[in-house]
């Protein structure tokens, strides 16, 4: 009996990189082992991306794979977290061609490369349906220190790391090609394309979240909406100011012509940066460690006693109606 | 802004099968937390179910939720480790209706109940295709001691857990509800339907294989198939008798009337019991401590020098042409 094609699919394609991971045993056995540092825990996420949801049937492998990858690992570094591995269940809707496999391939090792993270298992399927990537992300950092998604307090500054409104204004750009044309350069549409097929989980923002947040969560499904979650959880609200929300390129230019678009483009998902609550006396502190690690942290409001999440725009309170993505929506309506 | 319909879906349905576990946080946060014991490592596996591919359309979502952590349990109980958690990525083709998720639920509950384990995290989306659960199952052993599928010897005693052919005969009936008619009654056939639906990893092994099994993994893909893996990891080969293998009800008549199609079906998949090759010296050992934690094992051959998988029917070899199942056989043609 010879290898199968499951078995030849992993060894030629997947198991380079899972290579210098003793754990892993090279894919060749049924499980993974990670032995976590002493006095450590590990740190889990699941969040699959599906082709027609997720990202479009025309996108290159490459960038399929770091997405699939990223927007877990986003996860990992909200929570102060090292990426340490992760295990991928690819299910494809028919035979891929070796060059898909190839590039698919590469981009996993980019962005685990990027990550600092290996493969360590999976499994391969083949099924009429979209493509599926389903991964597993595993994270290591001191037991009891996870930066909880819930503790905001009032008082408290928002921080958002990064830009916001780049992946939103791709996925824009990807449905409609003339979308602010008048407003944005090439430039601006190269780049928010670019930051919606690959998000950059801001992994140098460990240190300072770990020292100085009282909460954090990455932003996957918009800012308003992020935010009206992590305030939900302790029941307090949030004011936040478009005017400091730090914006990608071209959403300056879009919001001089029009504010209420440009406030959805930057509170829309897909941006996978980390919003952070911080007591104001650590507010410095947590600037200069964020700094240090190479990250960029902006205050963009503050926790508020009153429940809700308002958005100020240069006359008041802005209205965006349902604002930010919901992965369930059929179902809430039932 | 009132939580969505995800939110609410995990709050009424998914967040009790979590409860108990201070690392699960309710499923309110973004990642979940395992501190594993001193001296511990934490083992990992991903084996998605997907309809059409793993089950049927018409199967009861009570069976659909236990197979789909089952399959999963399955490998951590080869390993030898203790189930202690797992992560759900739940992709749905339409909006559920609220019979079936709770029914799906309460075959979560049951399947986690009977294996030890809780759920702390995951994901639910809704697209258009197949409906696909991945779990990735997370077990506990001391660091090291992992049962490896590499590593048996020529000599070592090849050990199965349980019965095989159950689940292959339970398929077989669901294609073709008059198969073997002439041979298996009623309480054969219900038996077999039962255990294709729902396999039982054999849990109870855990203190025989740490102890005494010099390789092991769990038998998804069918007898021959995976001993044929594991004797390909190091280069030997295995010798079995049929006559040794011990059967799932209803097997054993039709063995009687064609020993060929009995063969094919306890060499093929689903059946979820365990491999394992023992040392002789400690095959009695093994023997008495399995018993002693519930398990039944029994010995159906033994490792040999020469490469290949030989079983033997009541007149020499048997030929069964491809045995077994292989997730990804259109790439293998490539």
């Amino acid at each position: 009996m010879t290898a199968s094609g499951e078995e030849r699919f992993i060894a030629e394609f997947l198991e380079p990189l899972a290579s210098g991971f003793p754990g892993a045993f090279d894919l060749r056995d049924d499980c993974a082992e990670i032995r976590p540092l002493p006095g450590h825990s590990l740190i889990f996420k699941t969040d699959p991306i599906v082709e027609g949801v997720h990202f479009f049937k025309e996108d290159a492998p490459e960038d399929l794979a770091w997405k699939a990858l990223a927007v877990n690992v986003s996860d990992l570094a909200a929570k102060a977290a090292r990426p340490v591995a992760y295990l991928m269940a690819l299910t494809l809707p028919s035979r891929p061609a070796k060059d898909w496999i190839t590039r698919f391939a590469s981009g996993l090792q980019a962005a685990q490369e990027a990550f600092g993270c290996v493969l360590i298992g999976g499994d391969t399927d083949q099924r009429d349906g979209p493509l599926s990537i389903a991964i597993t992300v595993i994270g290591e950092l001191p037991s009891g220190r996870m930066v909880q998604r819930s503790g905001a307090v009032p008082g408290d500054l928002i921080y958002v790391s990064g830009e916001l409104g780049g992946a939103a204004l791709g996925l824009r750009l990807r449905l409609d090609s003339t979308f602010a044309c008048d407003q944005i350069t090439l430039l601006h549409r190269n780049s928010a394309l670019a930051r919606y097929l690959r998000p950059a989980p801001s992994l140098g923002l460990r240190a300072a979240l770990a020292a100085y947040a009282r909460s954090a969560m990455d932003i996957s499904d918009g800012l308003v909406k992020d935010l009206d979650r992590m305030c939900r959880l302790t029941g307090f609200g949030a004011e936040i100011e478009l005017a400091s929300v730090p914006t990608a390129a071209g959403i300056e230019q879009i919001l001089q012509a029009n504010e209420t678009e440009a406030a959805r483009l930057v509170t829309s998902g897909d941006d996978y940066e980390v919003l952070a609550t911080v007591p104001p006396l650590n507010a410095v502190a947590f600037e200069q460690l964020a700094r240090s690690g190479g990250g960029r942290v902006t205050n963009v409001g503050r926790v508020v006693a009153q429940p809700g999440v308002i958005l100020n725009g240069q006359s008041g309170p802005l209205t965006l109606g349902t604002s930010g993505y919901d992965h369930f929506d059929k179902i809430s309506s039932g």
